[in-house]
């Protein structure tokens, strides 16, 4: 009976759960309740926001904050993260699915809770596939500008509940400009004025109360960071409290969220066809990706603090059952959020109880307090959006890219672009692609040095740089890069020129000590270039090939071609013999054919 | 005045003829007249035998030998390269243009000459815009592939003739091969004899004729070589002289080229629309890509030989050219052929006069031999062009490339068969794909040795090859590539791993001597990473950063976050005052935060 040993140490490797709750210490447990609570007075109101973000009634964002988030705290390899709506997803879900229902009605939710399902049937199947590494190919500039220009679309979708407009949704920005102009003149002051205060109070929350209390020299630093944390439940309860208090919502027209049905949600799964899903694969792969990618730069970042451990196939299986989770309990799908995890984080948890309070007093709030959320008005979500999205904005990169390296600055703007233009996938799509070939184009033209002896020392420099010894029947050439296709036919015409240029030239030697790979391509043309050089008197010679490049070669018919004793463990010992030897070798073939 | 001067210099640069007309001596005469002549005694069947493979009338393949011919010789970078039809070209005009157009019908030429005006200008643009860099994207495994697949559909589309059945022309392999074993039964034997005579008599005088002449010691090894290629011309005589004696075509079924209208060809533009040259241009796009890299490698193999260059947008230019003669003179497009180039060669061209002679001789013939050419078997031509593109097969790449590097093996493989299933487009664009994805799935798992000090000297090496000494708070790391997006976050991960096994962990060296290049996703990976260690108590450490990588770090924030001081020149100082550091560094944030 070797199953039950064997079931039970796959559910410990597959559920981190139990090693915690098996060691779980009771010091542990005040700064799992505090962590919990806090996280949650930031969650719900962000839940509610994101949710209206998403086109879908407030309740949903709750929802989608329950079980998924129990689900990650019991199989997330990371111990502080913290799952739920956020505002990318949001994006994504709005600019897809209202394509195929109308926001806010039933069938529009039925397709978030599929979207959520297929993402969650995704993820674990590539978490399964150990696909983690694909996100690997999505470059930081890419990154960056895709991220900056999602949060400029959020922004901008948020402008009309700010100003109190209706506009109708468009997927387009000019449009959405066009329309925004159109509308200002009939902007509610009542709606503004509660948008500026809600802002000024979120910034302030933000960035003045912690260096306030700062001065305050005892006041404990975890604590402070918490407080600052809390500008989004201040302001929710602030502006309701001001709205309900002098009816704003039925006296100034300001837009108020109205009934929200308390409870916790049911289990449910989607009322759509098979058929009727199709159209949901291609952004449930966006979402899959986009959300994992979320997720695990977070959970890097937590567990690098403590010296844990994160494994990426595990944390896509643990994203994929929350967003399983999400889908079949009314909610959208989820990743984890930095903003929240961090908070989590510094307010003390330890563990993924921290998680599981959270779910308790969001679930109580579901039960008990939603008809306290009436007379919320749109305008301090709509600010408590911008605020979070504005963070996500990073300006400081193209600037600091654009200093180190131009290509990858143009990839940014290119993404930065065609994501405002075209839209989320083709503009990733663009931008993966434009990295991809800015890579070859680099690669393509590798840095070569023609090098000499520093006098009365072993070392090699580039004779551009530095006054070194040359032989004029010696060539010493380093290349900087590994040999494959894409740059072997650069490196074999600088080869020839150099020779065409030197006509007393009789042994060319590279220097291989920055090459750690020759492909089949470069394998060819390093062939050729013997067969060529041989034709032309000139001999050719390797130094310092890499053992794993070494290793490869051995099984080539161009290491017998060319001589054992042509290659050189150093460039130094290369340099003697040749030095030595008569500027014109014996048993060259220097005559014409 | 000084237009004049750089009129005069500009033509010297772009029409090389200049430089070898001016400097012309007499005693190049002989071997330039020889070669031209013996290349066109070649030339004259394989144009006729391409042209009929490309659907086009046999005088065709002549006309785009005269013009396109002469005009290379006066623009073209080469002395030696003979351009004129070529089998790859053929193949692709007949997959193509078939669909569009009747072969052999007048409009089936005007859109195969259109092809070659489009082609001359996209060579002339690609040559002008320096785009001659592209073609380094094919990797030897596609071509190879490509060129294996592309010979076998050749070779197969020529069976018919072997056998002397009538077929109907297919694009698909699969209905090729039902359609030959169904026409088997059918085998007229008289054209069975000729093709076997023809194959036997082409193989024997390319590969008996050589040794026999070797044993004959005072036979000149040139003219060896250059009979040797004169096989094709010796069958179409004697195929033509049989056939014509015994009344095989009209007595025995035999095939023969019948009627070629004698004269040479007019000036005159395609009779087609513009609108109707639209579908030629993905077509044109390959040709030019295809007809150049033929063209480049043929020039530089040559080019080598004599120690002179090659310049390869000079290339594009000139072959451009000779693709507009060959638009506007009845021809079809040309590309340099590795064959007749090598005869001219070996036959003792010494300038492109060689070529102007062969101009002479083909024009001769197409005025005046047609006639002699009326009884030619097509088995005859069947049989060249079966012998010349078995050539092309490289069956002993794949087993090379298998032995040498996997990945490159299963590229060859993948090209070939994809072009043979879903055509020459299709199966070029996917074996690029595939080969540039291996490439990066190649570099994102870089090699990574953890490396100690070999006792008493200061050469580090890797702990799993080598007897070494190490420190139990240093974890010295080289990374045998260059820091990309695409491999920084499997580097941090190692990183991380490493770290998160070696409690004892104070300082992390990273040696960077194989580390040609730090893009903006990796220097944002490293700068998380100085962070996490920094927050785990584990201070970053560079050694050996190579020139232009530590130009580019300089400009960044990463290292004053890292410090000067952290970077070291050598591996072996940073060794020493780490070893005599103490294990638990001050000045290291190593509490929990």
């Amino acid at each position: 009976m070797k199953l039950l040993p064997t079931i039970f140490s796959w559910l410990k490797r597959r559920v981190p759960a139990f090693d915690w709750l098996a060691h779980y210490q009771r010091k542990q447990l005040p700064g799992d309740a505090l962590a919990g609570v806090i996280v949650a007075t930031l969650l719900i109101p962000q839940a509610m926001a994101y949710a209206l973000l998403a086109g879908l009634p407030p309740q949903v964002g709750l929802y989608a904050s329950l079980l998924p988030l129990a689900v990650y705290a019991l199989l997330g390899s990371s111990r502080f993260l913290s799952v739920g709506p956020s505002a990318l997803l949001s994006l994504l879900i709005v600019t897809q699915v209202a394509a195929l229902a109308e926001p806010g009605s039933p069938r529009y939710l039925a397709f978030a809770m599929a979207t959520a399902l297929i993402v969650g049937f995704l993820q674990i199947a590539m978490g399964a596939a150990r696909l983690g590494v694909l996100t690997n190919f999505l470059s930081q500039p890419v990154l960056s500008g895709f991220t900056s220009a999602a949060a400029c679309h959020i922004a901008l979708s948020q402008v009309k509940h700010l100003l109190g407009v209706p506009l109708p949704r468009t997927d387009h920005l000019h449009e959405l400009l066009a329309e925004l102009a159109r509308a200002v003149p009939q902007t509610r002051w009542p709606t503004v004025a509660i948008s500026t205060a809600s802002v000024l109070l979120l910034l302030a929350f933000q960035y003045l109360l912690p260096r306030v209390l700062a001065r305050w020299k005892t006041f404990p630093a975890a604590l402070a960071q918490s407080l600052s944390k809390s500008g989004p439940i201040v302001a929710v309860i602030v502006g309701t409290a001001i709205v309900a208090a002098f009816h704003l919502g039925a006296r100034h027209g300001v837009s108020i969220i109205g009934e929200i049905p308390s409870g916790l949600p049911r289990f449910a799964l989607p009322a759509l066809a098979a058929s009727e899903l199709l159209p949901l694969i291609p952004l449930a792969f966006t979402i899959s990706f986009i959300g994992f990618l979320e997720n695990i730069s977070v959970a890097k970042s937590l567990a690098a603090k403590r010296r844990q451990k994160v494994d990426s196939d595990q944390e896509f299986i643990a994203l994929g059952a929350a967003n399983l989770a999400a889908g079949v309990t009314g909610g959208y799908p989820v990743s984890g959020s930095f903003a929240r995890s961090m908070v989590n984080f510094t307010a003390g948890a330890k563990t993924g109880l921290a998680s599981l309070i959270t779910v308790v007093v969001v679930g109580m709030a579901a039960l008990f307090l939603m008809p306290l959320f009436h007379h919320l008005p749109q305008a301090v979500l709509a600010a408590i959006i911008i605020i979070a999205v504005i963070g996500l904005m990073d300006f400081g990169m193209p600037r600091r890219l654009w200093r180190y390296n131009k290509a990858d600055a143009a990839a940014l703007i290119l993404t930065f672009v065609t994501v405002l233009a075209l839209g989320v996938e083709k503009g990733i799509l663009i931008g993966v692609c434009a990295t991809i070939l800015l890579y070859l184009w680099r690669t393509s033209r590798p840095h070569m040095a023609v090098v000499g002896r520093v006098p009365k020392t072993e070392h090699f420099r580039n004779v551009q740089r530095h006054e070194v010894q040359t032989l004029p029947h010696v060539l010493l050439l380093r290349i900087d890069e590994s040999l494959y296709f894409a740059n072997a036919k650069y490196i074999e015409d600088f080869v020839l020129c150099a020779a065409a240029e030197r006509p007393q030239l009789r042994h060319l030697v590279l220097i291989c000590n920055a090459i750690n790979f020759i492909d089949a391509s470069a394998l060819e043309t390093l062939t050729d270039l013997r067969t060529r050089m041989q034709d032309a008197g000139i001999l050719l010679y390797l130094t310092e090939v890499k053992g794993p490049v070494m290793d490869r070669l051995a099984r080539t018919e161009f290491l017998e071609q060319l001589g054992h004793e042509r290659v050189f463990l150093t460039t130094q010992a290369a340099y003697e013999q040749l030095a030595s030897a008569s500027p014109s070798p014996q048993g060259v073939n220097n005559a014409e054919p």
